[in-house]
């Protein structure tokens, strides 16, 4: 018989409120046989909705919650106070060792999830979490960025805690044997880089257990010339954002030139690079430096993300690799 | 008589050669018959093109130089060392108050414009200079991006001063008569930010000589929402290069999908965003803070953008309004 796994999804946290996220577990549960569902969030509506989709009872099971932790709540008085918030409640249960779950999903408010993760979850070292975002590259594969903003100033040794928890989990979830380690700098130079960048540099290169390659320049930042991209939360925020910003600024150019020159042909390359830009359905953030893989999706995540980060789950618990964005590109076609 | 202007091109420093440089200037002024040029550079080579392009000798002069500084060079002893290098050659002929000049082009080595502005050109108040750059936006119009890589560590009081100088070239070059001028933050909230943007906040908020709007997020750096983005160099550096490498990016899909799905027309979205989006052809950096307008040429420019920067420069100096994006795309069409 397959590997059984079971993951827990937090089904508040959403923008979309909790159907979408429901609806995306019941898509993953009938997607992947080898898979089970702990939802915690409004227990009469997950019943109700998981029958109306018919999904069977022996694969998933209810953790009554009905608080959140909003995006105006300090992240730590949340953590703290609220401990019948479903974000609180489902990390609490996907710690519990005995249950061994594969990994968590939430689309709840970030430095909560961050909060959490070092409360709940934090590994034997008590090292600080960070989140990373795998973006695609134009090697037909993907880069992990690291940390897309949770930690905003930074030290060498954080950036240093960045690099290898960035390998790791390269190595893990896409069988990168080395995976290449790269500094985000304003030149390639070794004497590049503002004071950050230059102190982390020799502390990179003296870690004998990473691949380090230098310093990249932000117009090959997902050339696909490193693995794993290393900077501080500011500057990781920037990328994340003004390359997702960037994508959909030349898809909204394409959908005007469609209509302005009566050309409905065009509408076939906007679709095409929603596919391949569409950084949400890759599926949110990894926080990294946890005993368990947490994977929150955006606030805006529809059902579709929901079904690929439990695909991503699934994977790294297995042991295998992701999608590479050439076969998910074949997969879309 | 229409008002004859004069500038300054240093015709060494270019990845292509001083051909493409003295091709650009040839047809400048031909383009515009109000402009008359002072090339520095190699007399022989200068002399002989500019006659098999037909152009008239009473419209150009030249100053001999031979010597450059280049890019693995100390910009600081470069500047020093170097007075018969064409780039501070360049910079004394238009310091010279007496000849009245209305700008400078060059596409030499960025370091060595920085300190040469600062050591020829800088203004009564020995102000810093900084390089800006005026990328197309999403309102059909330009956002100076200020600093883009000369000062990479900053304080607030420099990022003070490039508020201040990017809002000056906005009046002055687009004719907005309060430029919008915002922080580029983590999060639009005022309390987001790294320390040096937290800091810089309230001294920006403080000056009641600046439209400041707050912060604005990397997805929104370029949507139109300000006109002047303020940050420090190294974060302006990734804005810069991450633009134009999501924008590359997404033009080189477009041709693979073109040629692999044998659309050829495909093609047509391909050429519509280069132009669009080739941000060499706008012009370069421009350095801010100095007496004279001295705008930088990428290293790799052609002769049309040596066209567009001379336009730039005849704009400021008469006081017209430089073409918008969306003028620039009718005359593209």
């Amino acid at each position: 018989m397959e590997q059984q796994y079971k993951i827990v999804v937090d089904a508040l946290g959403s923008d979309k409120g909790p159907e979408a996220i429901i609806l995306g577990a019941s898509l993953a549960i009938k997607e992947f046989p080898n898979l089970s569902i702990t939802l915690v969030g409004p227990e009469a509506l997950i019943n109700e909705k998981m029958q109306e989709y018919g999904v069977d009872k022996a694969r998933f099971k209810v953790i009554p919650a009905e608080e959140t932790i909003t995006n105006f709540e300090n992240p730590y008085t949340g953590i703290m106070n609220k401990p019948q918030a479903s974000l609180v409640k489902a990390m609490k249960e996907v710690g519990k060792e005995e249950e061994n779950y594969a990994g968590m999903i939430t689309a709840g408010n970030s430095g909560a999830i961050l909060m959490g993760s070092f409360r709940f979850l934090s590994d034997a070292n008590k090292t600080r979490p960070c989140m990373a975002a795998m973006l695609p590259n134009g090697k037909e594969a993907y880069t992990c960025l690291v940390d897309t903003g949770a930690t905003i100033d930074c030290t060498p040794s954080q950036l240093h805690s960045f690099a290898r928890l960035g390998s790791d989990v390269m190595k893990k979830m896409y069988h990168i044997e080395s995976p290449r380690v790269a500094l985000l700098s304003n030149g390639a130079e070794p004497t590049k880089g503002n004071h950050l960048v230059k102190e982390t540099f020799p502390i990179l290169q003296e870690d004998k257990e990473l691949n380090f390659v230098g310093n990249i320049e932000g117009n090959n930042a997902l050339s696909g010339d490193c693995d794993v991209l290393v900077c501080d939360g500011f500057a990781g925020n920037q990328v994340l954002k003004n390359t997702e910003g960037m994508a959909k600024r030349l898809i909204t150019d394409i959908v005007v030139l469609s209509k302005k020159r009566n050309r409905p042909e065009f509408m076939e390359v906007a679709q095409y690079l929603m596919k391949t830009y569409d950084i949400s359905a890759l599926g949110g953030g990894l926080v990294l430096g946890t005993r368990k893989l947490i994977i929150k999706a955006r606030g805006n995540s529809d059902e579709r993300a929901i079904v690929n980060i439990s695909r991503m789950i699934l994977n790294h618990a297995s042991g295998e690799a992701v999608l590479t964005q050439k076969e998910r590109e074949d997969a879309l076609r």
